[in-house]
């Protein structure tokens, strides 16, 4: 918590509220565009986007409980995405030993391609979307944001 | 789009990537937080809200297919929630005279006291989770997104 009392708590509350509506805004528009890029380009989802972030991070393999807590913030339903994804040969299940109800899910070679081509898209994109940027505002605008997710999971 | 070329593109894209998945991040936690808190407080959802805040600022009301152009970043199903404040009494169906099919939905007085008493709570828990960002850091990031979203909307 910032510990200097503001002069009035009204308008700064009012300022923090304006300044929440455009994170989600602008978060939203980009999240909405890249949605619409993904399924034109890919025929994907961003949900099957972020499974296969996730996985790709991981090549030994994730248990899907593992996994659904890496996209806790993501939303999307893990399990029918992972079955999706096995079924098109982009992932695979892979026995624990000496567990027998334990699987880890990782990548196929073709997974990783697949992604490797769409993180590139992707990153492409995002590059795009914030063309207007400089690389000062970049760079203000990140470490603010750091900050804020910083503050945010300490008060967790 | 910068004009400026950047010495090199692959660092900028990268970091455009980071402040992306911050971007991401910051208004996960968030969001996150503020449907925990409408749930456990008031039995509410984040789309239930966000039909309210809309319908709030049109004491006349609002055809549904306003309101869906109103909400389209936050995706909820826009019919069915109002089927349920129309249940609830804290919205109400109002006939457009010469107009059999179209109908205006706007909140009941009772409609309007529920959602003042949620949007002052929901401005306060804002403010609290932002309470680590002074007033200067607040106004940099406020400008930086406004920009952000203007390059944005510009762009569609």
């Amino acid at each position: 918590m910032n510990t200097k009392p503001a002069p009035s708590s009204e308008p700064l509350s009012k300022e923090r509220l304006r300044l929440w509506l455009r994170l989600l805004k602008a978060s939203g528009l980009i999240e909405e565009e890249l949605r619409r890029r993904l399924r034109r380009e890919f025929e994907s989802t961003l949900p099957r986007f972020d499974v296969m972030a996730a996985l790709s991070r991981y090549p030994d393999g994730l248990k899907m409980s593992e996994l659904s807590e890496l996209l806790r913030v993501s939303n999307g339903n893990v399990t029918g995405i992972v079955q999706k994804l096995v079924e098109d040969g982009q992932a695979l299940r892979v026995a624990v030993p000496g567990d027998r109800r334990a699987a880890l899910v990782r990548l196929t070679p073709r997974g990783r391609e697949t992604f490797a081509t769409q993180a590139a898209a992707h990153e492409g994109w995002v590059s795009e979307l914030m063309g207007d940027l400089g690389e000062a505002e970049i760079a203000a605008l990140s470490a603010q944001l750091g900050h804020l997710t910083q503050s945010l999971e300490k008060g967790e």
